[in-house]
């Protein structure tokens, strides 16, 4: 192992970091409640963003410095196999996740592709066998090769919906050998650039008609992990299909996948839809539709995709507070779908990205779990809605009632009574939290 | 009927206007294939922006120069009436729409508030009698008051609850009385200001409650316009629960209300929610679900619902493109839920803007005809998805195929060949139409 | 004093709160380095949000609860000012601000205007005359009236100009009677609605003219606190003539008025012109131009002025770190410019609002202090910017080099060694001081 | 010439297009008022996108179809120059615009990088001798190559400095040899990534120090071209320093640069800062800087530089409007800062978006030209404004007034009547013109 130097150097500056550990909060045996930290806290590791990006924006080429950036073809695909082991390790990252393109070169013919796919995927499950990190999910890339450049199970192209059946085909079986916990769907580019060339019936009916044929291989081939869509709303496309959490049971119950599916939901692209990353989190749990979360983080003040580590004590409390909520993600895990800004392009950077990322939520794990061991939040939500627990308030959700009662009741009622809703008190009431709870 | 002056004297500056016609392009009897402009282009004027609104922003105080402004209640209520209908005439408009408040003041009680809207709903009956205006839609407001704060339908008070119910079932016996086409339900506060003090559940489930009844209470009264719900995102809640079309099906496909209603789509509203306009009439037409339009345009440099008269060719040629494609609107109209500028305040205004979306919509609908006659995008579209009526394309469609068979299909491809999707020939194609269709 | 009652009433929730106090970080006596939290934190009370505003949005009516709000008038007026001394005092608040027509009602002419102006002023005055409150700035509500609905000193009305300058003039004569530290022009409608319509050249020019005049009758009547502006970027106009502090500084610059303004900074102003918070206060501090501060926060997610109370420990701590490399805010302060949410609309949410702007300020500042003592961003900063303290950098720094000279140097170079930026350690270090500085 | 295949193969569909031209509107020796088109519309097309750009995004990898990628290297590189005067030829472009990296590959060296460009810059001075077409501008990518990672002459690292310097120096060289019309300065990464890391002022002060060198330099060499500031407010950087026309012109104003400098306004950057490109336009030219534009335009429902093609008529119609009222454009020109989209890869997509573009703006020309001629605009505005031109108003333009009398005269008022704005009115003049200009 020799791709990463050793990570107790990793330090902070300032006084407080004094005591040489890169961790300050994140500790994988801590109990938080009833549940270790690392049994709640089930970080993933992205390969794209830590061992195959190479730092390129649209206005820059790429200049992260890496120790396998010396190596070529399938021997560099390999060296990032060992650092990757190296780093999950380091870090104590008990999962990963990858695309099929990160792993592995692609070939000249689909059949060249899936036998560099072979070779590294024995050397991904040689790893396995020995590591304590696990594959949380893969994920087939159908956005970046130029085959793809109009969509894939959207593509006006069949040859191109077939090339993607394959390669999910391929995915499937790869999840199922390295024991995946989860099959990932991001349709980067299953949208449209403009409506004037679209038809988007037909590219929507075929996409169902993709996803009911993966449900049907991964039965036959006994694959049991949980399929997962992940919502955006535009990027690389001008509209993508699964745009947000509520779009995708749209889709899904317009076409009758609402059981086979939950979701896989990114805070950056829940803000570049309109929302908050909690939003798109509740929404899915109220649905019963939360499977896992990118963790990472956007910038609201720019409009693209930044997919920054995730060091918002705010959002990572609220995301936490609703995963608890949900009693935990089950299968699903926090993947980190983060790169380092292309300023932090020294290889240390990925360890401080990533402590940051980790430390972060385990700050907010631990206000969350606070404030829910505490009841502040729910109490006050419960005494909100109370007046449905009795009288008409009881008539309205037990369905015992109509609009012809309703009016008399109104006609009947001298005030309207309302209570604030409090705010500004309940946003302090976090930022209380926040400062005092891990005192 | 002396509330306006005479629409003749209403011009445009510049050699164009010499022959004295305020309209130059919506000409309600000229045949745009087999139908006449008025048959299609069924436009509706707002009681609210153009006769209720005083000019107030949150920023400024009502400046609106308006010829009944010297009544007061039930007095200024009546003249509205007045003045509308003879608004409606002089600009020969089809339809209107109204919310409660917007044609009778509130009471102190329930009972008065219906007995004031009794009354003017009296004066209009009577001037519907002898119109050939026609009432688009009604709807109940349950966002101004105070009571309203926290939401209507999904109000935390069971007993705001119960007074929202009393106001749809008038207003759906209004709408019975009055021969509305529709019936609307845009829910300005059924949405949340912060997930901290929301039980988002229950809200939901209340609100669907809520429309089940209405349906409910429709049948009973044998009301049969068409339900609709008008999307939009936020404001003035940061979240609203109708987010867009697609979040308006999920919800609907939920609670088992898919059939029952329709949607009322507004341009600026689509803005706020990221997406085009003719994006939301596209989702809600292939589903079967596009019922009436709220024709006006927002600023997409702008942050807030704006409400401005609809002028954007582009936009206003797209939109009659969807309904176009859609067979027309059927009980829907377009309604003009537009509002003059603050700085526009003289009451010639009215007239100038009421022409300038009915004009634009008219040129929208003969470009946008013109471009469906020639086929000139369509022929376009199906020769862009042609691999799909033979082949393996033909087994995708036809559901006869799977992931082992499209993989050996595509283990078998030597080249996939995409052809460009000609985004910017299209765009000047629709420049050509757009100069081009009514020299 | 019987408009509020007693602040030990009012708590927060959760165990964290027994100790009874509403205030947990704000000490006014603390030490903070040489000087007391108040001396720093010279807080302000906005008068219109607090005392003046009645709740309403675009889309609803007036629903504060306030216990003034039986009176009318004059009278109304009058119990305001009671009521808001009662609240600084209760509040401990050092300062308020406040529009000349927050205080009074307009008259039926300017005359009579200024005689209950004169009125309230006397009122206000003999309360500061034993009050521990001071008047931190006043302005001109130029604005609201119906007359200045194309602007005010950038109207194409000359009289409004005129009616303007008469209103700014009275205004500094209010300024010097209450010795307020800053007079303030948000110029809220100076700005246009659209370019077809307006002659931006003769617009901007009359501003300064305006400006001007400002400076000079300041001086004759020898008042001599600071002139501030306050830039915003739209809203209610579509585009405000000071848009940010970069325009304001080349507005100023243009028209030499660079040394007369200095800038009133609003958080919310900032985002939506696009910025942080800390860029704005940071773009004129190194102008040298940061006079005072509106301390709210907006929503990156809604496109409007939400005003919230400014409980973002991120925001706050990254203000007050402007604030304190600026030495303080000389004559300026923290004016709360920032009204509670509609939905919190009992008398009790302006002190948990007020609070929470408070106390998350306190912890900024103690955050903010920390930092810098520690000089852990600063010596960072140092270090990174190294190259300029000697050789080729030392020269360029200096003046002293040029092009050719630097060729030479360049071609000389065999290789060019950057260092990280570190971003994600610089967040999560601000993370660690954020959970830990209070400790 | 073997590139590119015959253009009059380039056609549109529909019916209007049977004539065979691939220029419906854009004729170069036509006479608008007393200039030829070609005169006016001084179009460039941008090396980088055109000759360059391979197609890729953040998603997806180059896919353009290109007759000159069989070659590599400097093979390539002489390709491209082959290329592109066919291009420039078959278009009848006046002129074409470069990056010195977009015409030659860098070398190991900067000598070798030297070598380079002087080999191609050697086959461009042969092509132009001949060659209708001409050097708009050129300018040198400083933010491509890693090692402008943190900016180019707002590194930290002064050997960046250095670096850019002689860059900078070279392209004043070729722009002096090829006879260029202007040199541009657009600081991609001339700005931050985090405050937290950065020291703004000093960045300033540099870039300041930079632009004084180039002023120097090119006054030694007796370059004669205008330079040219390009504003953009972000993306790669999380804010640019030349965030817009206003920022530019504070910071020229700071340092002494103001009659060094104009404006190269791009479209798409005026909506990335929330500003119409008209504003842009507006603002540089009532300053007297509108020096050129890059003629593309944005989306603004996405967030990022979309940089497409300008085909909206309505933004082309206001910027020719803007540019004629400037008298022209000088020395500057229209550059198609425009790439097609990934989805239009053939290569006869790089006509039909050319075409697309010319023709665009050649009704946009047109059409202002006859809002002109026809003063529609201008005479509204000039009666707007009549009130400065006589009595109160035309003292205060004058400069002869003052607050004191101001006041006098206001309270002389006893009404003051603003006008209706009539901006509803004016767009749909807009509108009439748009569809009848062309008839």
């Amino acid at each position: 192992m020799a791709y990463f130097k050793d990570i107790s150097n990793i330090q902070y500056e300032g006084p407080q970091s004094n005591n040489g550990l890169a961790f300050k909060y994140y500790n994988p045996q801590e109990k938080v409640g009833d549940k270790t930290m690392e049994e709640i806290l089930r970080f993933g590791v992205a390969y794209w963003h830590t061992f195959t990006y190479e730092g390129g924006d649209p206005f820059g080429a790429g200049n992260m410095q890496r120790s396998w950036n010396h190596y070529t073809d399938m021997d560099l695909a390999k060296a990032r196999v060992e650092a990757s082991f190296e780093f999950y390790e380091k870090l104590n990252a008990p999962f990963f996740c990858f695309h099929d393109v990160d792993i592995a070169p692609e070939g000249l013919t689909l059949a060249e592709t899936y036998k560099n796919l072979d070779i590294i995927v024995d050397e991904i499950e040689r790893h396995l066998a020995t590591s304590k990190t696990k594959l949380l999910w893969n994920t087939a890339n159908m956005f970046s090769h130029p085959r793809f450049v109009h969509g894939a199970a959207t593509s006006p192209n069949a040859d191109v919906f077939a090339y993607s059946a394959a390669k999910v085909k391929k995915g499937l079986e790869i999840a199922k050998r390295l024991n995946a916990e989860n099959y990932v769907f991001w349709g980067g580019r299953e949208g449209y650039e403009t409506l004037l060339n679209t038809n988007m019936k037909l590219e929507q009916d075929n996409l169902a008609r993709f996803f009911h044929m993966a449900v049907d291989y991964a039965k036959e081939i006994g694959f049991e992990g949980q399929f997962l869509i992940e919502p955006k709303p535009k990027e690389p496309t001008k509209h993508q299909y699964d745009f947000d959490v509520a779009t995708g049971i749209a889709f899904l119950r317009t076409y009758g996948l609402e059981d086979k599916f939950k979701f896989n939901i990114e805070a950056n692209h829940a803000t570049l839809a309109g929302h908050t990353f909690e939003h798109e989190l509740h929404t899915a749990r109220i649905h019963g539709m939360l499977g896992s979360v990118d963790a990472n983080q956007g910038d609201t003040l720019l409009g693209w995709d930044t997919d920054e580590f995730p060091t918002d004590l705010y959002t990572n409390t609220l995301a936490m507070y609703e995963i608890l909520k949900n009693g935990g993600l089950g299968k699903g895990g926090l993947n980190f779908d983060a790169k380092v800004r292309r300023g932090s392009f020294e290889q240390d950077d990925l360890f401080y990205a990533h402590i940051a990322g980790m430390d972060s939520f385990a700050i907010g794990l631990k206000v969350a779990h606070q404030l829910l061991e505490d009841r502040v939040l729910e109490d006050f939500v419960d005494r909100r809605y109370d007046s449905y627990n009795s009288g008409i308030g009881q008539k309205i959700v037990a369905g015992t009632t109509n609009f012809k009662e309703l009016e008399e009741y109104a006609l009947g009622l001298t005030e309207i009574k309302n209570t604030s809703g409090r705010t500004e008190k309940l946003k302090m009431i976090i930022n209380q939290y926040l400062i005092n709870t891990l005192k």
